[in-house]
């Protein structure tokens, strides 16, 4: 029991958004396939929904620190909709600390957690998860094919990299415009962690081939070198 | 401290949708009115969001009171909606269960709570808590005008009661088909509840002047008679 | 481990009165004996202990809700007595919360809990723990025979259903007379539970050996046809 | 709030009996009158229904780790039953370790409380309770009028000590016979407390008017010096 | 009560190592009175008792993720020794996230924490709990003087800056050699949320009377900008 | 899983000070291989820093409750450092009540615990785990090599029991000096729990070659005779 190798994959939370019911499946699907020789643990993001109650309680003057709780919440949700999806195969319950998830998935089955601490965002908490239960791998599937040298959805020639080291990840970072500050927040602190602990990562588009493919050991998306 | 009469509110979780940003800050304004006489104990339920969680995890075969969880969980991210719209007026949690509800009370401020327990409608769970916190009063805001002798819906002539016999309550139940099963369900425990501990109950239209005029004792929806 | 199918099985809380030490090594012992073929995950009642605290509260003017919250911690002593009985092939502690029981279950032991929740009998509990865990059969061990289309303590004359539809248990409940209050509460949330997860439900009298039988299919008591 | 002088008095588990009812009423009438000098910290004892419970369980084979927590649940229900009979006056919930009790305490109400920990009598934990809130008194309320010199039970000459010192304490129960093990096992650690802290204590008949006179103090039972 | 307005103080961790005996007493009796002013919340950091734990720890190859685990809990540890110097002015407790501060903060008492989150230096923690708690002011008290251009243990003609732009202490961070990885992690993050809530923020050199002239508004250390 | 027979051995915080990076490794690789045979659950001591936490706090006032609190945190700490030189041998997290040594020991791994509840030793509280764990040895390993008949530092010619009864060492303790106060209140706990269970007792020199040969059955330190 929990003697796999585990793998820690983050999924964007706009896969919980309104073809969640097809996604999902989907995706359980993918996850019981890789089940048979890795153990997943999976790290669900808010999306629309945690948008929706953020910016409803950031109108009423909440603090930051509290609309993170909420975005946590909903992650939480989120995550309790892929348990369901994944039905007997995941650990039924959403941890909610590190212990917690360590405790999970010392059971085998597959484990399934949303946002842990406010000020982290779920990347860097994908990442503290990747460290505390010795993942071999961590996948951050996104909204887009990996880490480009400019946006992409501005700059048409932005070119993909296979590899990147994390010191370029950081310069990259540096030169972005202030206005996405919690983007890279979140970032920072996930390749901190990624560095720290040598955690072979993978950014690449979130779509369950591709996550098998990056499972297989196949380039696709970003690799960051640690 | 402490020592206002409690009013329990249940709002319903239509109140926390696309419109909650504009609805909220009237309800917390009303709410903060009426706390200068009255310690009120707010109720949220789940709306739309609960629904769209509930239905993907019930196609995936969910058993219903891991969805019954969902629908908590949702209720609860809502009542932490209307704690932010009322800011240090507000206890600044969500309380978990009855004996959490009953020290947050003790502090004086406005309790924002929701559903608490599986199995249990928060229809039933505000009645629990008007019990608990020995609320004097025990008002139950809905989509519609107050209780009808059929469903206004379908029926053009239906008829709005005034005054109704927990007893008549138990008759209308009975009488409904059996495919609203989830709705009347509800009802009996809150009914039941409302009886055994003769709690003063008005079932009126959502909207802040209607609850002002019921916690001024003015006539306005249907009062529950014990 | 845990691929067993499930049994809820409520157990009446006057089993755990004066006899207890005899009642419970010969349930103990039947317990054990189907544990080989099915795992059970038994729901203790509160009984005489939980009638002499809620009584004296009560007396006190103590709210219904927190005589709910006594009785539901003497079934959780109760089921404590329970767990000594059965020694290590019970799982030792007593979960507190439907997620608890599901994960308690997993391990595969016998799982013994009390009452969950204010304003839900052990029933209902029991009923909602049995679509938790998805349980393959739900009995309801009490202290008549089964279910009568008229009291048999006052009508000699009473017929016991060999089966019965929800539709006719909701009828005959609705006749009670209302003084049987919490009676009857309790078993309309339960049978509302049982209908909406089509549980395959049994009430019998409790006994070791009409439990065996129950669990063996044999005819026994009264079945509940969803 | 919070600012008077604290009192921690131990009420043994004989008043939660069949005449509890009568009992705890007259208790609480006693508890609110001296509460208006001084902020009582009660700490119930388990009684008969501990004794049941763990009398069938130890027949069980339990251990006797698992048969004091029994002890310390039914303390806790017992806790209950006080509160009920002090309503708003008392905290409303059963503190279950130093730290809570010291946050109730903050309060200013009435704190009641059962045992803490296994292997701690409810004596040891009331003193360590007194430690914690820094108690200018520790009233042990018994059954008997104070320490004797030999058992009164047993001896008719048994002669009651107006003060004793704790080092003569130690002395008398190295003598007693060692069938007694579980009684004297909780009075070494609560006189090492009361020691060790200097906790000024009376041990004495458990009666409302010799509590209050032992509040006022008035000579009554038998005064431990430190 | 809770009115007051809020300051959060950061407090290095090396007050708490050899002399913390005569440290804290110091420090006690400046929070007692700043606090008739304020209300201060105070997080404490991990110090050599922490670097004791990590380095062994992480000798024996335990991850990052429990090593900040061990750093926390030295950090609460240091808290509950400055809550024993405060005595009865602070909350008798630690508390262990973001919620259970806010409601610390709510009676009005000087509030003692450590560290909150595995991941996140106390430094980003305390930014978090100001954001939190709505505190008018930030004080990082830390081992040198404020913020300097270069390293002052190393330049000696480093810079003191009297004020300075968030958007330049990212420039410094950034300019950091790879090595001090941790270090600048953590004020990464405790920039940003500086930054997203417009903290007045002070980094200063810890000592009782420098604190006090910061509380004053008095110019001393580095002012962040925002 | 969990059918291992069971020994409870205490550690002496001794073992975590200057040299627990050494020690722990040897202690872990004894552990390890006495795995094979038995499950051992770990009980580690607090040490120095303990001390060094306790004696600040004295020296401020703190009531005493308090400060075996801090002990108890410390000792968890410690424990936590030898759960990190066992690796995945160990269960991850540090249970912290009698339940939770228990849930965590039917999982078959290594079971690593500190105290558990003040004014308990971690003598007593080994014990208290013993008997719950029903383990078939109690291991106490301390500074020196077993029971004298008077203390070994100050009698050159002090005289190792190699058995010695319950009641003898009731004897031993009445006598000693009562500045040793702390010291014999948690042996007293201790014997009375050893003796109230019969658990099989060795008091010996904390060394693993010492431990594996008590392991073994092989003569050495003190046997207590129950």
């Amino acid at each position: 029991m929990g003697t796999k190798e585990r793998v820690v994959i983050k999924l964007s939370g706009s896969l919980f958004g309104d073809n969640a019911a097809d996604e999902l499946k989907k995706y359980a699907r993918m996850l019981l396939e890789i089940s048979s020789e890795t153990q997943p643990v999976v790290v669900a993001g808010g999306g629309n929904v945690a948008r929706h109650y953020i910016n409803i309680a950031r109108g009423f003057g909440s603090d930051e620190a509290s609309l993170d709780i909420m975005g946590i919440e909903v992650s939480r949700l989120n995550a309790r909709l892929l348990i369901a999806a994944l039905g007997d195969n995941a650990y039924p319950a959403v941890p909610s600390d590190l212990e917690q998830v360590s405790q999970a998935a010392d059971g085998g089955k597959i484990v399934v957690t949303g946002g842990l601490h406010p000020g982290q965002s779920t990347n860097a908490t994908a990442a503290l998860i990747a460290e505390k239960v010795k993942a071999k791998k961590f996948l951050n599937a996104t909204d887009v094919d990996g880490i480009y040298d400019s946006d992409p959805n501005k700059n048409k020639g932005a070119k993909l990299f296979k590899d990147i080291t994390v010191k370029k990840c950081f310069e990259l970072l540096g030169s972005e415009n202030s206005a996405a500050g919690t983007y890279d927040l979140m970032d920072i602190v996930a390749l901190k962690v990624i560095e720290r602990s040598k955690i072979p990562t993978v950014v690449l588009k979130s779509d369950p081939s591709t996550i098998k493919n990056a499972i297989a050991n196949k380039a696709t998306g970003t690799r960051i070198i640690v």
